[in-house]
């Protein structure tokens, strides 16, 4: 099979790291005889501005051939194309890992975790209403579907990783909701991996306390928005980590970062999340089509953005070096 | 007039931190001459043991007289006492500062910000329900009224402090829900103190790459838990950060940390949490009352709690030190 694959370069400084990062995805391709076919397509604010939708038709009409959206940051229009894209797809579990990366100034050192977040209930349902003026409802929805099945992703990841799953909720307060998700996770984890429960206010702190006591991280969809940006920037910085959106029938691999406007155009963008979601995305191939050449060119993907960050002397200013865009690209391209 | 005061000693280490801390308490009411009442009611795991119900009627009857609560931690039954106590008497701002203290190690310095969590509706309505086997519901409210009430609180604050307010939400999804919090965080906020507005997910993130950035954050209820907790970490220990409940009528102050049922009894609990509250808990009977003898009681506790950290040869064992509760406490005494 040929994987179809969107692109959407996105806002700010979404096409160029995009257009930064063709080289590297061209001799992945090229190295690995991949079979990939790549479309860009437009969504997010410029598209709005051109088309007067953030998703536009002919973009939503590739989009519903494709097998993978690869997409680049988007600017206010994140939640019209991001969290659309996850419901209309059902693209159920959010994967959010964060790691240390060498030489990258922080506090914190060999933080190595992954955060599996539900990726189409909780208050992301987008029922909201109005019952009378001044008073504004939303419905926070959980089921035991979409608990099961986002728990049994956890579930598999730890099974290759280090065997344990912290399950994350607030069923002290909201008993039935997280209650429910909490009687999920005891369903399907115990005996199987080292499980435990943590209220999310507890994980917050714990992260904060030490990170590395986690392994998996399996949680709601909003507990999983604030967690996953609070563990990102204690691996490193937000501005590294990157993301999948897995559905059954297809998937979304994207930067967790935002658009970053004061900076786009510049050329000064740090490409890792981009490319490190493009080394997501090349995993997620491979557990498709179980051909090895995808599993091959993910970790040479993954391995040549660690080697520059070892090596040291090609990083982007907001890690502390003085590389351009294209200079870190160049020599993440040599590490292939 | 003379301040009724309810204290719940409650779980675990609850009762060693009341009775350690008492001789602090009278001192501070015999030096400054205070008109404070104090009176021991049983709330928590314990009482629901030996009556059937964590907040007991007795109980519940003196609370109703008394001006204030003063709380230690409660384990299990925390949901039925602290949120049921915040809800019944309308104690709609919870007020948690983060600051760092002298000789306590962490990863950050300086730290001195507060966070303005709103304390009586958002998912902690309680409003839940399951509309069909595997389903469960949850409400979250957000009313003009409780907004505006909150973020001038917030406003009050930062006009005492660093003139700066944060509002944090997630009006890029909730829209109508959080959408009214951050239209009401503009139109009270905006020209009288520096006002910015952050997604709870940056929040997170930002808290972790530059607390220092922050004066007041106001935020609502599920938010505001979440951050309080990361926020104190940040500080130094989730273990140290003193809290209140403020509502027109009556006010509640708590330690933020739990019960710690595994060092109960044992003497060795760190009651910095709990006088940290006391302070605060003083300071609001100046806020109420207007005489001087309160605030300054108020400082002198928290000045005995800094002059014994910068001291550092009377601190428990979670700081580092090797002192017992009562050292401790006596160290503390000995400064006021
Ligand atoms: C842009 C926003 C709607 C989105 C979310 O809240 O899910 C983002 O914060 C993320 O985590 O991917
Ligand atoms: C014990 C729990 C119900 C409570 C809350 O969630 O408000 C606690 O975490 C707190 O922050 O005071």
């Amino acid at each position: 099979m040929t994987f179809q694959v969107a692109v959407i370069p996105g806002d700010g400084i979404g096409p160029e790291l995009y257009e930064g990062s063709k080289r590297v995805i061209a001799k992945l391709i090229e190295k690995y005889n991949l079979d990939i076919n790549l479309i860009e397509v437009e969504a997010g604010d410029t598209a709005l501005n051109k088309y007067g939708e953030a998703l536009p038709k002919q973009t939503l009409s590739v989009i519903e051939k494709a097998d993978i959206i690869l997409k680049g940051p988007v600017g206010e229009t994140a939640m019209d194309v991001v969290v659309k894209l996850r419901q209309m797809y059902d693209m159920y579990a959010n994967i959010r890992p964060a790691k240390s990366l060498p030489n990258v100034q922080s506090k914190y050192s060999n933080v190595d975790l992954l955060i599996v977040r539900e990726n189409t209930e909780d208050l992301y349902k987008g029922f909201e209403f109005v019952p009378s003026s001044g008073v504004a409802i939303a419905i926070k929805v959980t089921t035991e579907f979409a608990s099961k099945r986002i728990v049994n992703v956890a579930l598999n990841y730890a099974l290759i990783r280090r065997h344990k799953v912290t399950c994350v909720h607030k069923a002290n307060v909201m008993r039935i909701t997280d209650g429910l998700f909490a009687s999920v996770c005891r369903e399907v984890l115990k005996g199987k991996v080292n499980f435990d429960e943590m209220y999310v206010d507890a994980a917050a702190a714990n992260l904060v306390r030490d990170p590395t006591r986690f392994d998996v991280i399996v949680t709601s969809n909003v507990y999983g928005d604030i967690l996953s940006d609070e563990a990102s920037q204690i691996a490193g910085s937000l501005g590294l980590a990157p993301s999948a959106n897995i559905g059954d029938r297809k998937s979304m691999f994207e930067p967790v970062h935002g658009a970053a406007f004061d900076i786009a155009g510049k050329g000064i963008a740090n490409p890792t999340a981009f490319l490190l979601s493009v080394s997501m995305m090349l995993s997620r191939m491979y557990d498709v089509s179980k051909e090895n050449k995808y599993i091959l060119a993910s970790k040479s993907l993954e391995g040549a953005i660690i080697e520059t960050y070892k090596s040291g002397n090609k990083l982007t200013e907001d890690v502390g070096g003085n590389a351009k865009l294209k200079d870190m690209v160049d020599e993440i391209y040599k590490y292939i």
